[in-house]
């Protein structure tokens, strides 16, 4: 039977030593029995996802761990977390993040999510934005689509456009809405800040006068009266996992952003009904989803939001919560696939520190179990634990050549 | 508090196991409480300073060390050394080493270094060869300045000019003066080789009847009648540690080309009374200085050269001296810093064999304490001791990302 790989990359679980913790890492304090079953019965080692010191997004840890480098292809998140919401985003296109936003008759940020608002308005929103007509740029067109709650993204269509251009979200209540400008001279970024700036102008008359608007505003809800852009990227060309290892492959991920860096990749994105990308997602779904997804994939993606977000409310507790959670779906998967033939990887995709709430640049720990992996001695999972181990010190980019290499999809250099 | 980084680097205190210590190495054997207290409170690992196997010099392994690839910012070890003397170098011109040596009629070397010429001698000596015109060439200006005993510095200012020359230094007694070639086929390096070839007559021209020269005679000291040089160079273009990273730092080294290093890199040069670079220093007064020092600066770079002098005399036992001299710096520090807002680092530049008496491609030991860094098992610093610690095998360049990390300091990479 040939072999597969599940890789689980839980977001942020790595962390720091923590003096609440007596001086100990979440992901060490954590009740981990299936980690610490792939870390004893496999190969571990530290991956710097980007560059030691260097902090990653996961966008681009995500692309490193999938074998891409993301100095080379990394245009920006904008354009992934659209492809991650299912638009079509092609080469040469522009896209933000946006949110719908209540501001005042001075342009005035009063809430930057519009109250969260709910999905149902802001569908019946956008779906008035998108026929804006762009008169003075007849080549260019765009797509506005909502997503959860106040998120939704922007793509402009068109020839000679730029991602070099600022945002228009100020990033904090209190502050006026900045005019989007062009962080280079060419003409490309001054010709797309143009085309932003008229379609915010522009979004911004249809949404003050809307029936949608008027009604919150009777029910005593902050009025979506805004558009706030940021994070402007576009697609590279890049191969797909299919194209580099002859593989097929499917993404398990709730959050767009990753579901976008996987689309890229050209991997099949799988829904699973109750993953969230939140602390309250249905951890176990997705365990299901990955196991069963092993039957016609060669190569499993399984991505875990809750333990960064726990990291960024700086709560430890919260984090080995999730963590233990997280160590549940690697103990279904070990009782569920076929160990006799399947690789399970377990990593994170950067240190997330709960005191600093901030991604770090400190290396994460990785695991390998399967078949014929050269077993180490570490006998737990762990950021200094897995230090110890056979992979030694290795960079993101390279985790993905080492589970095709198990699989024997990686291509021989000389003979 | 914004925390707070020290770098100490003892030049070249790595060694290879001696069989005169029973195959220990003199990091090994010093008393060096101090360093092992980093070492069993800190997170430890062995640095190629450059590549595995390639030996060094100073200055690209601490460019390397200060975060700086030296293979596209080291332009020769010339215009570190003139800068490091605080001369003014500018971006095309070319500097050199130089030594006032004592030839013979034939312009045979006598003594490479004029029996150690005073520096008063020197100093009369370089305001009589700063005089000399140049007068075939209009459009170039020089510089040249003493240092200590027989070392001085040239720089050649002006349009078109080439570091691809070779020296005039034979590098040893009992060698004719070399005439300086084009190292390429650039009218840029022709040109050079014949300024300074020009240069180095008149100054012999200069020297040779100079009434300092005639006294020395009379008194049976060598005369320095003429200048050897070696080594030009340029400096590059390159973003300061502020640019880079965005805090302020200092540097406290007494030997002129980690001076220039510093320098380079933006970093405030710290004076200290008794600091000479040599095994005569005054340790302690760097380390107060150092202490001093982080009260205006987020990072301090100390060295000290007097363990790599000790190599290159391949004397053990001087070296496991120094080295223990600069353990009671770190203690200092220790005792004296802020602990909890501090981090601590200590590294060797690179190997000098106390056998071969060279700069070697070994790689180095390296600690790191501080507030939250992943404590490892390490209790002991030594050139093996450090190779079982968590931060595994890095380079050299990584070092500085690796604690500018743990200040916060480094920019991330995605979102």
């Amino acid at each position: 039977m040939n072999p597969k790989a599940i890789l689980l990359i839980a977001d942020g679980m790595a962390d720091r030593p923590l003096k609440e913790l007596g001086w100990k890492t979440p992901l060490e304090v954590a009740r981990k029995p299936a980690m610490d079953r792939i870390a004893a019965n496999g190969i571990c080692g530290i991956i710097d996802p980007i560059a030691p010191g260097i902090p990653p997004g996961s966008d681009t840890a995500t692309l490193a761990m999938l074998g891409y480098d993301p100095s080379k292809v990394y245009k920006g998140r904008g354009a992934l977390e659209a492809l991650g919401m299912g638009l079509v985003v092609l080469s040469g296109d522009v896209a933000f993040r946006c949110n719908f936003a209540t501001v005042d008759k001075d342009l005035v940020v009063l809430d930057r999510r519009a109250g969260r608002i709910a999905n149902e308005d802001a569908s019946l929103l956008s779906s008035k934005l998108q026929r804006v007509k762009l008169f003075k740029y007849p080549d260019v067109k765009f797509t506005f689509k909502n997503a959860v709650q106040h998120r939704a993204a922007l793509i402009i269509h068109g020839p000679k456009l730029s991602t070099a251009v600022s945002d228009s979200d100020p990033e904090s209540d209190g502050k006026q809405v900045l005019e989007i400008e062009a962080l280079d001279g060419t003409k490309e970024a001054q010709r797309t800040a143009a085309i932003v700036n008229t379609l915010m102008h522009e979004f911004h008359e249809v949404l003050k006068d809307d029936p949608v608007n008027k009604a919150r505003a009777r029910r005593g809800l902050p009025e979506a009266n805004a558009i706030l852009c940021r994070s402007a990227g576009t697609v590279s060309q890049m191969p797909s996992l299919q194209d580099k290892f002859g593989i097929e492959s499917a993404c398990i991920a709730a959050v767009s952003l990753i579901r976008g860096v996987c689309r890229v990749a050209g991997m099949k994105l799988i829904d699973v009904k109750g993953a969230t990308g939140t602390l309250e997602t249905d951890y176990q779904a997705k365990a299901k989803a990955a196991v069963r997804a092993l039957k016609s994939n060669d190569f499993v993606l399984v991505h875990v939001k809750a333990t960064d977000v726990a990291s960024h409310d700086g709560n430890a507790h919260l984090k080995i919560d999730a963590t233990e959670h997280v160590d549940e779906m690697l103990s279904y998967i070990i009782d569920h696939a076929d160990m006799a033939s399947t690789y399970l990887a377990v990593t994170a995709d950067h240190t997330t520190s709960s005191r600093t709430r901030n991604h770090e640049g400190d290396p994460v720990p990785v695991a390998i179990m399967g078949l014929d992996v050269r077993r180490d001695d570490v006998t737990e999972f762990g950021e200094r634990t897995c230090a110890m181990g056979g992979l030694n010190r290795i960079r993101g980019i390279d985790l993905m050549s080492i589970l095709m290499g198990l699989l024997g999809k990686t291509k021989k250099f000389g003979s």
